[in-house]
């Protein structure tokens, strides 16, 4: 019997449709017992200029209907910034309760890290991707006026906190068991001390996984001068936008880098996107770097349990990238249509 | 006439009073119309264990008197580190008023970057210092129960993004007039967008200085991947936070990195510490790497405009490391008294 998955495009902006393209000739090239019926929506921000919104009122309830999101880019010079992430992907995240982000990063055979002498980069960063520094609450008072003030409020919940945790000691313990825990407790007493304490506790309950805390300044200064030190790595919302971005650098590419946005108990569909943003400067030539738009569809099919042909999709990958065919940001010459065929060819032998 | 500066030492912590005494012998080592008086308090968190405090009530009072304060590093393992920082250097930082700090980063000749193939970075990190998410402010609800909820209040007034912004266009203006201003106002819309806003504002005033507005996450791509293309830098409390622990392991060594926290207005004392910790692995040794805290004093004298005083001691410290005489986080094999027999020996010259 053949398995039908139902896949959301949300293709969005800039180079958005174009890695999405790749991500969907790769995926439709797989050999299996399944096969994939993919629905496009055109949620971006030059609709958004048009017609005043992102998503339609029933947009999250269409979503609801799919099996997985597969997504581009959102973000346009054009419109704020706030007003796009918040009419698009916060707001799925959120409604879909999406509430852990897992972004692999490594160096990818034939990809070299800007950092001297390193040659193997594997962490796998596990990011709260519900509330924190993004929970969305806030506000300004005295609007204009010179004594105008404007609060950000970051919410940590014992239960978000606690759920998360036991998600990077499972990812830890299926990996080498070495869970690096990073905060700020030392500038934010509260919500921060709070997150401190549920780690502690949950620990408890690994006592196979060595967990160990870093700040998160700290931790960069870690991530460049010690890389092999880490492997699995959980932090906030905000630190782990923050450190994962960094680390995709230190990989070798943003362009490579997959992320994918999990809904655990599987009551919603779950999300997969590059980490990359839309890159207006190169939309268009047809040179985006496809590989953390099709990585982020061999997330997908681990997520949705089709680890055969995730990992053949992942082994074509990491073949191609070795046999040089790369695209510029990697150093190489190779054009985004260049990738995909050798992928796919890659995939049928 | 010969001037008086009346410094304050707080050696703290760890390595604190061992780079601190370093500091103090180059600065004893100088000539000119000026000496200095030092008055050393033991606030560390040795004596937070005894006494149950680290500064006495007066502590602010006390350090009120003085002309500057010269700050080794607070932290111990045996005390929370939310205890030690806002019993120490967080209160002396907002109840001085010292609403910025100013943080230099450069390859020290001799020093190497760890990223391939880059020779110079020259960066002047400006961070908020008074408010944002080191304000101080939120709570917990709950506590103990699995419905707890703990959060952080990060807080923006016009008054202090309007100084902050004014105060790095003027330090743009008097390098190469490149400001680069970071944010995270796309997941954040309330005090963020105040940030953006007010310093668009600025802007204005500043027509010869080319702003650009980056996202904190993308930031630390470009710190990694385009060094040049940056200069002076303007940040949150947290955000530059990261990003100065960042740029001093890319500098080479978070060993090296100064910064100032400065009252402009000049009503009470400003503070100089290195960036580094405690560094608790080191004490005792003799290795630590004294360049921080030396550099942290030439931002003293330089603001105490004693400025020939701090041309000799930087230029006395750059040709010491490029001599060679260098601490092992450095590559070299010097002890800290070598590095400052050195120093002392070059400013006699
Ligand atoms: C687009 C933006 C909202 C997003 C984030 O900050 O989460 C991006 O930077 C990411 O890392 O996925
Ligand atoms: C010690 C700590 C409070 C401090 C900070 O976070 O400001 C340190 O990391 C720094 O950068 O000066």
């Amino acid at each position: 019997m053949t398995k039908t998955y139902k896949i959301a495009l949300l293709p969005g902006d800039g180079i958005g449709p174009e890695v999405l393209q790749a991500g969907v000739e790769c995926l439709s090239a797989l050999k299996g017992d399944f096969k994939f019926e993919f629905t496009s929506f055109d949620w971006s921000s030059t609709n958004y200029k048009k017609r005043g919104y992102y998503m339609p009122p029933d947009g999250i309830a269409q979503l609801k209907t799919y099996d997985a999101i597969y997504f581009g880019a959102v973000g346009h010079q054009e419109v704020p910034d706030h007003i796009s992430l918040w009419g698009l992907i916060l707001p799925i995240r959120k409604e879909l309760v999406q509430w852990v982000n897992v972004r692999p990063v490594q160096i990818l055979p034939g990809t070299q890290s800007p950092l001297r002498g390193v040659e193997k980069i594997d962490w796998v960063i596990i990011r709260e991707n519900s509330e924190g520094e993004y929970a969305g609450q806030g506000g300004r008072s005295h609007v204009g006026t010179p004594y105008e003030v404007g609060t950000e409020l970051a919410i940590f919940t014992r239960v978000a906190i606690e759920r998360l945790m036991r998600f990077a000691f499972d990812t830890a313990r299926a990996r080498d068991k070495r869970l690096c825990m990073v905060t700020k407790s030392n500038a934010q007493r509260y919500g921060m001390v709070l997150w401190d304490e549920v780690a502690n506790l949950v620990a408890k309950e690994y006592p196979d996984v060595k967990m160990e805390k870093m700040l998160v300044d700290a931790m960069t200064v870690r991530m460049v001068n010690n890389p092999d030190s880490l492997s699995t790595i959980v932090a906030t919302n905000l630190h782990a936008d923050i450190l994962s971005d960094l680390a995709a650098a230190l990989g070798g590419s943003i362009g490579i880098a997959p992320s994918a946005n999990l809904n655990p108990e599987r009551d919603f569909p779950s999300m997969f996107e590059p980490i990359h943003g839309s890159a207006f400067d190169l939309v268009g030539k047809g040179v985006a770097n496809p590989i953390g738009a099709i990585w982020s569809a061999v997330e997908m099919l681990n997520f949705l349990g089709e680890t055969k042909a995730g990992d053949v999709l992942m082994k074509a990958m990491v073949k191609v990238s070795g046999d040089g065919v790369r695209t510029r940001d990697l150093g190489g010459q190779a054009n985004t249509k260049d990738v995909v065929d050798a992928i796919v060819k890659e995939i049928g032998q």
